[in-house]
């Protein structure tokens, strides 16, 4: 495999070199706080008992695991803690790989990029299906799309790019789908404190050995450095126990288990943290939509408005999503953006706006008059 | 791969539910106190900037790469960051087998278990040379034992379990025979602060394409559950330069990042601890080890005498080093080791004791009355 510096870092690294003020809008990393519980509980960690700075379980805290079960409302055995969602995708695709019939990956075109990396670090090939419209693959074509050769399908929910969120209706399609062709049915949640809709309904919900969720704490705590994720398995008495036992062993040969302060910090802030906290972030980010939409209405563009996640991308007027125009809206308008290919070419036009900067309202306006 | 419960497992929950006092000297996790600056670090970190709590680079934070590549006298380029010893290992063995003809990896005998686990993982076989008297390998046997299909060497120096320190011939000839067979040397060198013999010699002293360093914090600043490791790989404009990509690759689509509290607070241990420390943490450790060679004296046993490291290999007359015995051990003594078995076939006969307990004075006085 080649290397290729992520093109998330070549946009940032031109927008960091430009000689004007810029709001950088590229990555996904929250700006706002994360809970108080959860520096404390580092704090308290730092403090403790040395014999907490040894190897945790390589599966994770017990506690951690317990937690996160009883919030999923699923069995302990089944949870892996993993150094973030990261890890969490890559043990799941591999368990689907290596214990599903087929080499084969079905994502959804746009998609977040480093799926694709995984399966091709896994000796796996991938296919892509259309988004439907508002964001959502139509499930037919999903179906129709599907072939012996598909071991595993991964569907991000709420998603990056659109944020679309996908219902009750269509996770039920797709585990059945994941069903019918003997393959296994990946779901990232890591936006599900992110749905503005209310329809948000998690893979975990259907009870069948074809699917995994993974999620992490990166988004929902606003800690993306900490590394803490998480994979729910199929039960491991199931037809499918295979599957956790598969992530357990790749975890412990290759990482023998995740950092444990920032496991033990987690744990405190689920803990001590209320609804209230979500509830707030979820309050600003959709001021933050409301406010960047008007604007993209302003500019006379063309896009996405989430259900859940913090992205929203953009269509303008005979400006296509290139390297090259991210590039002039650093310079000209002072906006960073990802470029639209960066997910697919189905919206090689558009470009990808992360709602995760306070200056928002700023990006807004100098979009508004850079297109206007 | 079958998911097996790893040996030492199994022991100590064996010990944990005997019904008398036992002594475990069955894992390595350090028993001892990290420097004070390393609490200090993580409190600092916790109470410092949330824009720090966000994805550090991929191959760890620059202030921390600086600082192990001016310990080690490379180029900060050379240097990944990982999720402890354990992904560093994993890194440089996939590089290996990756970038270099064959597909076989070559371990001394008796060996720490999870090399030859790794290597299975990524599809390699594993041979075996037989490790000499006093614990350090024949070069001239390791030579033998190299062909074509090797890939990948895989040496551990101070060595567990055997406590051998590997000297600068040695090391030099095994960076040759690495050379010649066009294959990589992968020096584990986790235990490189507990050097007794003053003879250490890391592979890195000598400048070749063909060897890569991995190494921890765990075991020098006494924190085997934080999990932060490094690589060290040759030149990157060097003619084995592909190395390093591959292990960025595979590290930036497996774990993301490696946990940045942890790599916070050690960046700040390293600048501030002094020499002081791991003399003291030396020291400590070899009173223990003639504490506990004496009592082996009385009870008649033959043993390594470490040069290095913080384990002891016993084998008592008639009283071979079987999980069983371990077991009547525990029962019996109250002292539990790790059954000789789990380290190869060569030293079955034998039993391994970690000296990571404030006890061990009470296990040697238990060992000497068991078999004195």
């Amino acid at each position: 495999m080649e290397y290729e510096t992520p093109q998330f870092f070549r946009v940032m690294r031109y927008a960091s070199q430009a000689d004007r003020d810029v709001v950088d809008m590229v990555s996904g990393s929250p700006d706002w706080e994360p809970p108080e519980s959860l520096r404390e509980g580092l704090v308290e960690y730092a403090q403790g008992d040395t014999e907490r700075f040894q190897y945790p379980p390589s599966v994770g805290l017990t506690g951690l695991r317990e937690e996160i079960a009883d919030r999923r409302a699923v069995d302990r055995e089944q949870v892996v803690v993993t150094n973030g969602a990261g890890e969490a995708n890559h043990l799941a695709m591999s368990a689907g790989f290596e214990q599903f019939p087929g080499s084969e990956m079905l994502l959804v075109d746009p998609t977040y990029p480093y799926y694709a990396g995984r399966a091709s670090l896994l000796g796996a090939d991938t296919r892509y299906v259309p988004a439907g419209r508002g964001g959502v693959p139509d499930t037919a074509t999903v179906r129709d799309c599907t072939r012996e050769e598909t071991s595993v399908i991964v569907v991000n929910t709420p998603n990056n790019p659109l944020g679309a969120t996908y219902d009750r209706e269509t996770m039920a399609a797709l585990v059945d789908i994941a069903a019918d062709y003997d393959a296994l049915l990946v779901s990232d949640e890591v936006y599900d404190h992110f749905d503005y809709s209310g329809r948000f309904s998690s893979a975990l919900s259907f009870d069948s050995p074809h699917r995994v969720v993974t999620n992490s704490f990166s988004k929902s705590l606003a800690i993306t450095g900490w590394r803490v994720g998480y994979a729910v398995f199929p039960d491991r008495e199931g037809p499918r126990g295979d599957l956790f036992d598969h992530a357990r062993t790749r975890h412990m040969l290759t990482n023998v288990t995740s950092s444990r302060p920032a496991q033990a910090a987690v744990l405190h802030a689920l803990r001590e943290t209320g609804p209230d906290y979500y509830e707030n972030v979820r309050d600003r980010l959709r001021g933050r939509i409301d406010t960047f939409t008007d604007a993209l209405d302003t500019a006379g563009a063309t896009y996405t408005d989430p259900d859940g996640g913090f992205y929203v991308m953009a269509r303008f007027p005979g400006f296509p999503g290139t390297f090259e125009n991210v590039e002039r809206l650093v310079d000209e308008a002072g906006v960073a953006g990802m470029p639209g290919e960066a997910f697919g070419d189905s919206r090689a036009d558009w470009i990808r706006f992360a709602l995760v900067s306070p200056r928002v309202e700023t990006a807004a306006d100098r979009l508004a008059e850079f297109f206007g």
